[in-house]
């Protein structure tokens, strides 16, 4: 009898946590399993911040797939998916072919522009490790460039972030620790440096308590953080860009650097492969699979699970990505084993935190309100769990953070 | 009676090694002396290749002024010489004017361009410390970018040094050591750098050994250096240069990185302030005053001293000036106490030592031609002179270079 193969693209949480969760649950003999995914290495995405304003670097927020995955049971391939044929069960990747009985799509977003002119262009993404560390390289290219001018053109010194989410915040909080290192490298007067954040919504983190964000945003306004709040960024352009608050006048912002961490889609193969979807994002079934194809999973940012409560989606985290890992690894376990009873997925919160930097954050874990240094404790906390989750204490030991005081 | 005042524009080599051997042999009541200087450091010139490449930080190649003059005999200014109005015994500074009885122009050299369109424009140079680490940064963003792009461009991984005298090869060196690094940091294959070496002399290192010079090129071709001797740079690009060897059609060369390290000339000032001279060079007397100008020493970069053997100037180079700034200071404490007679200079070579990274070198030291790590070991003993020379063995032990095998 033939063996079903299982393959799984994308090592992002999601993708990489079935990965490990399956290779356990089932024999050599069982299923091939086989994990595609575009490069060699995991990177923590809700890390990418720091790597990006480079307060961390690069290298601490990946690690190579082979150091996680048990290789008698998973073979894994180094390519790039360009589609999904899903009448004839098959993956195209840019230099083949996979053919599976079971598919787990983990692809990971993608930045959501909202068609906003310019943006692709000239705006720099907290997306991925290459998008990271060039836009880290090309801010400090701005700084290295200063004093080099006859005509000292302070928009070399601007720095705007479109975003008061989560990322835009995060990054933030890592670049004002970042900016007095910045100039005292390159010889700048600080009082030089301008960082504006411009968020359309009326408020700064939308869904977070607001006690919580009003001690965020005040934080980083002590660190010189001038925010636009219920300002939207209308085109991005090679100098800037151009804002409108409202009704008001539209009006330019000078800045060399444009900083889009706004928005997230699920990944354009969805609608690539002809799968129902909203901006990327296809409304799973409680098993997590698609409605209409048995053997198909999507999980993460690529997936849409209601919460009930409020009767909204999820917001996509590495969090819901990770448990979702998990219920799909269990859930095909069953079905390779002819079970047709599948595990429904509940989204389990266990809190938010979201950091301003190493050493002050803001939180509700386990339903309580944190901030400063407690906070900035849990968020190392949550970032060493998910190494833990999928790499065990060997590589909380080799990659986690605690620098903790 | 009126104390003379001594004025010293440039904290270089020669201008810093005057004020320090004047301050040491003239007393609080015999002079004034002033020091001027555009930054509060001073920056190890011959060692900004390393800086450049990024195998050593700017703040090794430099230190702050006040730490090696005596506050209590000198006053420093910070400020830009805009103009030397000699028949007025004054120095016209960005912000302000100072007279002087006794001048000693130090300004240092500059790059000499002989016109070639758009070197100014497009090309980086190996000149200050704000230069050096804007080259540093600049080829850091270029391999940085180059996984961002769907279209790999391998124009961002190449780098054209034009001039291959002491500079453009010591900068080879560092930067040959310096791309394995650079492709680690970046994932990039480092089958995909070009490094090409362009000078339109018919050999490298013009007047060093041809035995050293052998040694010199398979060396660096050995690590990936390609050379192009012969062939004149005629134009700069925003994507590269145009090239011609002899009487061959014009081609060009696509590099994002341009670095033009093939001339220095004498400081503009001199020419500004009606000094007669030749590519900002002044022919000093044997005593280094300007003839005409019996209160006016020229030494460094805008100085032109014949070497008697070979009737030709003697290149200018950090050891000639710093012979020439204990001759001036010796002269000026002879000027001040009425003594008429003046030392005359004369350039004593103690050898020359060319670097091809941080292991190895080529070099003439006591007449005896050395290759290699006893080469490497040479050129930082060389290193750390200077800093002996100016600032005695805390400024050695601060700054300078023991990482010998």
């Amino acid at each position: 009898m033939r063996k079903p193969k299982i393959v799984i693209v994308g090592a992002g949480y999601g993708g990489l946590m079935t990965t490990v969760r399956l290779q356990k649950l089932i024999g050599v003999n069982e299923a091939d399993i086989v994990l595609i995914n575009k490069n060699d290495y995991h990177y923590e995405t809700t890390w990418l911040h720091e790597a990006s304003a480079g307060t961390l670097h690069h290298d601490r927020v990946r690690y190579d797939i082979s150091d996680v995955i048990d290789k008698s049971k998973v073979d894994f391939i180094q390519d790039t998916v360009v589609e999904i044929k899903k009448e004839d069960k098959k993956v195209v990747l840019e230099n083949g072919e996979v053919d599976y009985d079971y598919l787990v799509i983990a692809l990971g977003g993608e930045p959501e522009t909202f068609g906003i002119k310019g943006l692709k262009e000239y705006a720099f993404g907290i997306t991925n490790v290459n998008s990271s560390r060039q836009l880290r390289e090309h801010i400090e290219y701005q700084f290295a460039t200063y004093n080099m001018e006859e005509e000292k053109d302070d928009t070399r010194l601007a720095i705007v972030v479109g975003g008061a989410g989560f990322t835009g915040i995060e990054f933030l909080g890592e670049l004002t620790n970042r900016i007095p290192e910045l100039c005292r490298e390159y010889d700048v007067d600080s009082s030089k440096v301008k960082i504006i954040c411009v968020e359309a919504a009326p408020t700064v983190l939308p869904g977070f308590d607001p006690e919580l964000v009003n001690y965020a945003v005040s934080q980083l306004e002590r660190k010189g953080v001038e925010f636009l709040i219920g300002t939207a960024i209308k085109e991005a352009t090679p100098e800037g860009i151009i804002v409108a608050k409202g009704e008001e006048e539209p009006r330019e912002i000078k800045a060399n650097t444009v900083v889009w961490a706004a928005g997230v889609r699920g990944n354009s193969i969805i609608e690539k492969s002809g799968f129902e979807a909203m901006r990327g994002r296809v409304k799973v079934q409680p098993d997590l699979r698609v409605p209409g194809f048995d053997d198909v999973f999507i999980i993460g940012d690529s997936s849409l699970v209601i919460n009930e409560e409020i009767n909204r989606p999820y917001p996509p985290t590495a969090q819901i990505a990770m448990q979702q890992g998990e219920v799909v690894a269990r859930n095909l376990a069953a079905l390779i084993r002819n079970k047709s009873e599948l595990e429904t997925f509940t989204f389990d919160n266990k809190g938010t935190v979201c950091s301003l930097g190493h050493d002050d954050a803001i939180g509700v874990v386990f339903g309580k309100k944190i901030t400063g240094s407690k906070a900035s404790f849990m968020k190392k906390v949550v970032d060493n769990r998910s190494l833990y989750m999928i790499g065990g204490a060997g590589l909380v030991l080799k990659k986690g953070k605690f620098n903790v005081f």
